[in-house]
C-alpha cells in the first residue's frame, strides 16, 4: 500500500460531518478498496466550536477555505460549503490550480462555471468529481461518465428535486391544494422557508444540465432550459390526471431531436403504469433511453446528509485507487458546444384545462380552433365527470365549466397557437393550463 | 494520447458481434474518454467463414481462444465463450498469468471459479471486468464495487432472470398456467429449448452469488444458496397473491443476518405497491439497501446482445482510462470466508395455500397447528373468495376446498413444523405450497 490519500473537507454542516465521520470510522475497511488508505488530514467551517458528533482531535483546522485548499499537505480537496460563487468558487479554483483533485456535491457551481472549472482542471492535469451532485447517493454521474460509454443516448429524464416530488405526492395522496401542502412541508423541513429555488424548477434544472454534458457530449448549459416549476399545479390538475390514468411529475427531460438538445424542465403528465409514476416523496428517479441499452432507470434517496456524504465517499474511492475519469466524461476539447432545440417545435402530447362560461356552442368552437391548429383529439372530459365522484367541484361559479383535452402527438406550436385562439375567444375564464404529456413506453 | 489499448475478443455470437461492431464503429468518439484509444486486434470462433454483420477484415484471427490469449500484442482478453470450464475458463486463465486485463460476461464462471481467478489475477498485477455478467446492460456490478463503497449494505435483492420474470408477468396478465406459457416462450426464443437452469433459478443464483460478494465482502459461495425454482407457481398462487395485494416475483435475496449472510433464490410475493412488484417482462432490477443511501433500485435490460455488450464496453473504456478496481472489489485477502445463516432461521410472513378436504372441524385444526408453532395470521382466505369473481375455480373437486394463510413475521422453522403437523393431519390434498414474502418498505 503506498501513502494515504489526503483529504481536506471544507463545510461541516450536515453532508460534512456525515463525511468526516465515514472517513475516521471506516478506515479500517476502506484500506481495502484500493491503492491508498484515507487520511482526513485537514478541513475548514466557519464555527470551529460547534459540536458536530464527530471528534475532529489532531485534524488540522482552517477557518479560511481558500488556505485550505492551498495546503501543500492535501492531495484531495472536498468542496462541500454550497454556492455558485463566492468560497466555493474560488477555493474549488485554488486547489485546481494546484493540481488537487476535487470532489463536490455543488451543483450550482458546475451548472454555472462547470465548462471553465473542467478546463481549469485538465489544464493542471487534475480533475472534479461530482457524484453528489444530482440524484444525492443514486450513483448517475458515474453511470453516465462510466457505465454508458459505447451508447448513443436519445433520451435522459428524471424526478430530481426531493421536495417537489414531496408536494406533488402529498396532494395527491391528501387532496389538499399546493399552499397548503407547501407550508405543511416547510414546517416539517422539506422545504426551505424560500422555496423559490426547488418549487420553481431551478435546482431541478441544474441537475438537468449537467446530465444533458454528460449523455450528450456537449458542454454545460443551464441557461438553455425551458423552465416551469409546480407553482401553478392545481388538485383539479391532479385529479384530472387520475381520471385519465396519469400522474403529475416535476420532470427534467433532455431529448435528441433533429434541430439540437431539447432541455426543459417542466410539470409533466406520466402514465401511472410508467415506473417512474411510482416514484413517490423525496425520492428521486433518473431514467435514460439509450440505442444499445435501451431504457433503464435508477431510483433512490435523493438528498439527505448520509446518502449525499455516500456518493462523496464513493468519488473519494475512485481517487484511492487511482481510477482518474474526465470531469464532464470527455476530454474538455471533444465537447461539443451545446445546441438548443427551439422548445415550439417540441413534440408530444398535451392536457389542456379550460374554464369557460356554460354557453351554447362553447365546445364547438374548442373543437374548431384546435382542428384548425391540426391538433387531433385522444379525448375530451367535461366537468361533470372530473371530481364527480369525490363531490367536490371546488369553488367554482355555477355557470362556469372545466374541459379538460388530451391531445394526440402535435406540436408546441399548434398548442400555443391554438391556446391563444381559445383564450382570445371571449369565452374562457381565466387562462387556459397546459401539462405536457411525456411519451413512455 | 499514449498507444491505443489493443483488444482480443474471443466468441463472436449475438454479444461478440456486437461489441465488434462498437468498436469499430465508435472509435473516434469513444478515443476522447479517456488515455488510450481502442484497437480491435484480434477475434476467434469457431466458425471464421460465417456472416456476422461485422466487418473484421484486418483483424487477426485465432481458431483457438487460448492461443489467443497468449498472443504478445494484446492488452485486454475479453472472454464472451461462455460455460463455467472448458475453452472459456482455461483461456482466462492463460491471459491472466500473461498480466493481461480480463473483461468477461460470463456468470457461471464467475460464480464457480470467481475467488481462484481474482487470487490469480491479484498475483499478476492485474484484474477480471465483469460490468455485463449480472442484470445485462445495468451498471450494478460498477455500482456496488465504486458506488457504495462507504455503505455497510444490509440486503441486497433482484429480479435477476429475464425469462422467469417473463414467465410470470404472463402467467398474471393472461391467466394461463406455466406450462402453456413455458412453450410459448420457447417458440418465442425467450426461454431455451432446456429451460431448467433459467427456471430453476440456477442463473439467478450465480448472479446473486457475486451480487453477495461485492455487497458483503465475502468471498463467492454460489453453493450456499437456498434455492427454489419457478416451477411450482400455479395460477392459483398468482391469483391469491393478486387478491391479497401481491405479486409473485423470482427474486435473488442477500441478507445480513446475526447469524451470517443469508442467500436466497425462491418465488416471493411482494407488494404491488412495491417498485419492484412493477419490474415486468425480461426487465431485471437490483434493489440494495444500506445503512448510508437506504433503499435504492437500478432497473434496465438484463439480457440481448447489444445490452450485454454495452456493459463489456464499458469495462473496457474503464481500462482505457487506466481506471483498475480489484477483481471483487477489494483485495483478495481482504475477503472475508463466507458464513452461511441457517435457512430455518430466516425471518419473514408467509403465504400458504392448502387444499383441504371440506370437513368440519378443518379449519380449526389448521389454525390450531399454526398457534401450536407460535405463528400468528394476517389473514386466512377460504377458496370460495379466491378467483370467485372470474368464475374459473379451475378443476379442483367440489369435496376439496383451498385455505391459503398469510402470516405475520414468523420463523422457516416455525413454518416447516406447522406445515408437517398440517401435512400429517390427514385432512389435506396433496403437498401445501409455501411462498415466503418479501419486506419492503
Amino acid at each position: 500500500m503506498s501513502d494515504p490519500l489526503r483529504l481536506a473537507v471544507a463545510g461541516l454542516g450536515t453532508v460534512g460531518a456525515s463525511l468526516a465521520r465515514i472517513i475516521l470510522e471506516r478506515s479500517d475497511t476502506t484500506a481495502t478498496l484500493g491503492k491508498h488508505s484515507l487520511k482526513l488530514q485537514a478541513v475548514s467551517a466557519r464555527d470551529a466550536t460547534k459540536d458536530r458528533g464527530v471528534d475532529l482531535a489532531g485534524i488540522a483546522w482552517e477557518n479560511d477555505p481558500i488556505a485550505l485548499a492551498k495546503r501543500g499537505d492535501i492531495d484531495v480537496f472536498v468542496e462541500l460549503i454550497g454556492g455558485s460563487d463566492g468560497p466555493a468558487l474560488e477555493s474549488v479554483e485554488a486547489a485546481l490550480r494546484m493540481g488537487k483533485s476535487v470532489v463536490t456535491a455543488n451543483k450550482a457551481l458546475l451548472a454555472e462555471h462547470g465548462n471553465r472549472l473542467a478546463r481549469l482542471a485538465e489544464e493542471n492535469g487534475t480533475e472534479i468529481a461530482f457524484e453528489a451532485a444530482v440524484a444525492g447517493g443514486i450513483p448517475v454521474i458515474k453511470t453516465f461518465r462510466e457505465g454508458l460509454t459505447g451508447n448513443q443516448i436519445e433520451r435522459v429524464f428524471g424526478i430530481l428535486n426531493g421536495t417537489c416530488n414531496y408536494i406533488l405526492t402529498r396532494m395527491e395522496d391528501e387532496g389538499k391544494p399546493f399552499e397548503e401542502i407547501l407550508k405543511d412541508a416547510q414546517d416539517l423541513g422539506y422545504a426551505e422557508a424560500d422555496p423559490t429555488f426547488d418549487i420553481g424548477g431551478h435546482d431541478t434544472a441544474h441537475k438537468l444540465a449537467l446530465l444533458t454534458c454528460l449523455a450528450f457530449g456537449t458542454e454545460i448549459s443551464a441557461d438553455d432550459i425551458y423552465l416551469e416549476g409546480i407553482e401553478t399545479v392545481t388538485l383539479e390538475d391532479i385529479r384530472a390526471a387520475d381520471e385519465l390514468g396519469f400522474r403529475i411529475k416535476l420532470l427534467g427531460v433532455a431529448q435528441r431531436t433533429s434541430t439540437g438538445v431539447e432541455q426543459r424542465v417542466h410539470p409533466t403528465m406520466v402514465p401511472k403504469s410508467s415506473p417512474i409514476a411510482r416514484v413517490s416523496g423525496v425520492t428521486n428517479a433518473v431514467a435514460v433511453d439509450t440505442d444499445l441499452l435501451g431504457q433503464s432507470m435508477f431510483i433512490g434517496p435523493g438528498a439527505g446528509g448520509n446518502a449525499t456524504a455516500s456518493a462523496v465517499f464513493a468519488d473519494i474511492t475512485d481517487l484511492a485507487r487511482g481510477d482518474r475519469v474526465p470531469t464532464l466524461g470527455r476530454n474538455a476539447e471533444a465537447l461539443k458546444p451545446y445546441t438548443r432545440a427551439q422548445m415550439r417545435a417540441h413534440e408530444g402530447g398535451y392536457y389542456i384545462r379550460l374554464a369557460v362560461k356554460d354557453e351554447v356552442g362553447m365546445f364547438a368552437r374548442i373543437a374548431r380552433a384546435m382542428a384548425d391548429a391540426n391538433i387531433s383529439l385522444e379525448s375530451i372530459v367535461q366537468e361533470a365527470s372530473i371530481g364527480e365522484r369525490r363531490g367536490d367541484r371546488q369553488s367554482q361559479p355555477d355557470d362556469v365549466k372545466t374541459i379538460v383535452l388530451i391531445t394526440h402527438q402535435t406540436t408546441e406550436a399548434a398548442i400555443r397557437k391554438a391556446v391563444t385562439v381559445v383564450e382570445e375567444d371571449g369565452g374562457m375564464v381565466g387562462a387556459a393550463q397546459v401539462i405536457r404529456i411525456e411519451r413512455l413506453d
